[in-house]
């Protein structure tokens, strides 16, 4: 055995378990449940992927796919379009699988990120056959330590009944000591999830696993996709700017200090570059307690803005990644990776009164989200962790362009056509027109604010004239709706190619 | 002083405070907010309330108010019809006020009820002026004793500037004792609530109250306004014994045992009823963790097989009422009230891993719930603590008949007109015709399920026509709908008194 991947094999008993991706991906059947490491296109496997996807070729079967969150394109694209893909949980992000579940071709369940490790623990995928996880290492007393991201993987392999481990050489051995895993035991058996602040470290370095449960283990060389996200733009600048405004008049307020609290920024390139936006503020000494660190977290981090980020994930750009990962041991005493049971856990969120801020598709004159749904039909990605987040935060703030596809679409709506995220959930809507605080507001009072701050001045008469209408056939009831007309603006949108009217 | 107050007024300084209703209700100015006791017609204030009602027939003044939920006549018919209410959160139920606030006449702030505690901390109702808090005693180390309900009490006393207390010698004495304060510190400051099982007591005997915040003591001897739920019927015995069956084949799935797990039941005439279905089964040894106590707990105890009971509120039929609260002794020692910070905190519902079954008013094809608002736009009584409950128990189950209104109403619908629990949010759907279990199953898995097992035989082929209509408009897409038609069973509803088609 070569020495690169000696000193990764600690628990020597398994070097007979090393073989091809196409020896790994043999094990594999038709009909099984498998659960794969992977967070949003960090941390997944993908030589044996590549392998099912080969073995496709020449054999129809299909499995059901289960991971932390999105996968890159070994398994949400390459796997996906080879048809071996029956059903996928909890999150995805590539066009191509979306363009399958879209088309009914896969089956996907969306949920809240923090949900499935309950799932599996109440067996609800049925029995997970296989877990496939990507490892940097395995130690000499059988801890397997994660990559990028930590996920499900935990809860997926205590619960397999077999693991492929696909041991990643090319990450760097800083991450061993980054990740701190820890598994609640299950509900009613449990005690509190001791996490009292962004820094605390409650678990191991690695996930224990029982030798006898791995069949086999490939040996990889192959890096992350990187991330799809595209940089700030001089929109989002002012998003970003909207936010720090409202968080300094929350200071104002005595509601938060200058060292704010940790923070969540959620997925996508709208979340990420409005978290940019701290760089060139006066905040510092920030935390971050979110679910994945994109690129602005690292240039906090660079900037000396950030002293510590707590995720379960890093997805980077490619060239920031490459920087990033050749320079781990530098970021290492700075980060922390937990299972997303952790780093999602309503227990926590609402202890720590996090700060956190997700993107969203469209809202509604009454603060209703909608992440998911284009037009209420077509999923976009999913919800992920938005609503862990959202609901149990100190601050749910959600951030959109008042627009989208060039101003054919108002992102702000009478209606949304799918709810994510109730107005019980929503506190501050942000876009690039301004800020809604919605906190405290009855719906009537939500509705000015929304108008005025938030939506595109192209649409404001359009909202003002539904509404106004709305409130007259209602007779100002609480929540007043023409649901014969509510939704008429998605219709001239797929007849017209416009929401204007 | 007379002896019956003497002896609920441990703290002596005190007695100068002792004063007429009319004489506290006269410190209320107005444009004040004032945080009320109660919850669900239990424990609420109401000698200084009905003083406001009579103050106002020669003054015109308005006042905000918040409370832990729904209040009885005094303050949600008398003080409404009055025209003193401005605005009014987080829950109510009573028709006068439901009618003010359909006609624009009051704001009504809903909400989940584990969040209002966070808001008071973070001062979004703005400063509240007063607090009026029946109390069953104030004991002479300065603790407030609560009676029926302790609700939000204790933050409101807390945060509240002054405090008028309604010392209500009627309530039973064996109440102290009975409460559980516990008041978690700010955000960021706190550590986990370690509430390990329904049984634990975590906290003190009654409210801390800083003796110089309270301006005024009303005697009271009024009861609180019985419950307007109605008894079970043939309808709800068969949802009660769907329920029962679902439950059992958890069990034979392994995934619970035959003790289930702590049960929270929902406001309402359903959930009552079905929560009585127990009675007859063979399950023993329950607990309950809930957030009100309704007639059916009190009938499981008696019968054994409920032996622990935790709660905000108890509120109860007038008859069994008479009967619970003369013998409050019996029950003591099985049973719990918490401030419902603590009975719907997340972290303490996932922890014990709750089955949680509250009532909807509709449900759609793909799982969402609609607990709050008839047609979309005119509200019930708010969401309570169903979002609190559903989201984070092991089981979050919801329960309607599958018609209202004579069946003119169909409770399944394409789509609900308002969410207040998404698809992600919702387990198991059960009405009179059978159960929906949704769990692990994309959106077009669970219309089958939903239109066969729940929906009304009137109805089936109804909806059956509109989802597949939308599979075919859509290309099969994730979440199948034709907005253009949508609402239209609504419509049809409000112009031809039916949805049927
Ligand atoms: C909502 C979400 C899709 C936004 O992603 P983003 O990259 O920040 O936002 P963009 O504005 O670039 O929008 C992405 C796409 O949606 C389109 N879009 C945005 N708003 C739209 C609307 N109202 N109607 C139709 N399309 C819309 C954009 O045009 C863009 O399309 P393109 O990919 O064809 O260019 C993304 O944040 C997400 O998936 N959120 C849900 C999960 C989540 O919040 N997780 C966070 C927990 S950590
Ligand atoms: C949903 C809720 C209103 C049901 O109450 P309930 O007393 O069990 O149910 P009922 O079937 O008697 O319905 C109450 C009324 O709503 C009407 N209703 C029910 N479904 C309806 C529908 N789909 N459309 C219109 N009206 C409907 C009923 O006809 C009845 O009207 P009435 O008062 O004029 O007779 C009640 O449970 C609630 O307020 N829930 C939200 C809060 C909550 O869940 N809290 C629990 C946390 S502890």
């Amino acid at each position: 055995m070569k020495a690169t991947i000696e000193k990764r094999l600690g628990l020597k008993e398994l070097a007979d378990k090393v073989v091809s991706a196409e020896e790994a991906a043999a094990l594999i059947s038709d009909g099984d449940v498998v659960g794969m490491s992977g967070f949003t296109r960090a941390g997944d496997a993908k030589v044996v992927p590549l392998a099912l996807v080969e073995r496709a070729k020449n054999e129809k079967f299909q499995i059901d796919v289960y991971t932390g969150a999105s996968l890159g394109p070994e398994v949400d694209r390459y796997l996906a379009e080879a048809g071996v893909i029956r059903k996928r949980g909890p999150y995805q992000g590539e066009p191509a699988l979306r363009n399958l579940i879209n088309k009914g071709e896969v089956l996907y369940v969306d949920g809240h990120l923090s949900h499935v490790a309950e799932l599996v623990r109440q067996n609800i995928y049925g029995p997970i056959k296989f877990a496939i996880i990507e490892a940097c290492a395995i130690t000499k007393d059988g801890y397997l330590i994660p990559t990028n991201s930590v996920g499900n993987s935990p809860i997926l392999a205590d619960f397999a009944e077999n693991i492929i481990v696909e041991l990643n050489i090319s990450c760097s051995e800083s991450f061993i000591g980054i990740h701190d895993i820890y598994v609640p035991e299950k509900q009613g058996d449990r005690g509190p999830i001791p996490v009292v602040s962004a820094t605390d470290r409650i678990g191991e370095i690695g996930i224990k696993i029982d030798p006898k449960k791995i069949k086999a283990i490939v040996i990889s060389e192959n890096t992350d996709a990187p991330s799809l996200i595209v940089p700030p733009d001089e929109e989002t600048d002012i998003m970003a700017n909207n936010l720090l405004n409202f968080l300094r008049d929350e200071i104002k307020a005595g509601r938060l200090t200058s060292k704010l609290a940790p923070i969540q920024s959620g997925v996508g390139s709208v979340a990420n570059a409005v978290l940019q936006g701290f760089q060139d503020s006066e905040f510092e000494d920030l935390e971050i307690y979110s679910e994945v660190l994109q690129d602005a977290v690292f240039h906090l981090i660079d900037a000396g803005k950030v002293t510590f980020a707590s995720a379960t994930s890093i997805t980077l750009s490619e060239e920031l990644g490459k920087e990033v990962f050749e320079n781990m041991d530098k970021y290492a005493d700075k980060l922390c990776l937990r299972p997303q049971e952790i780093t999602n856990q309503p227990e926590i969120i609402r202890r720590l009164g996090l700060i956190s801020v997700n993107a969203a598709l469209e809202a509604d004159i009454y603060g209703n989200v909608n992440s998911t749904h284009v037009s209420g039909t077509r999923m976009m990605n999913g919800i992920g962790g938005s609503g862990d987040f959202a609901r149990n935060a100190r601050l749910g703030i959600f951030v959109t362009k008042s627009y989208a596809k060039g101003g054919t679409i108002s992102s702000i709506v009478p209606m949304v056509s799918h709810v994510d995220h109730t107005e019980h959930d929503v506190d501050v809507l942000i876009t690039e027109q301004g800020v809604a605080d919605l906190r405290g507001l009855a719906p009537k009072e939500r509705v000015p604010l929304i108008i005025e701050n938030c939506a595109h001045p192209d649409y404001k008469e359009q909202l003002w004239a539904y509404y106004n209408d709305a409130v007259k056939k209602t007779g100002n009831s609480q929540t007043p709706h023409n649901l014969e007309k509510v939704f008429s603006w998605y219709v001239n949108y797929a007849k017209n190619g416009t929401m204007v009217e």
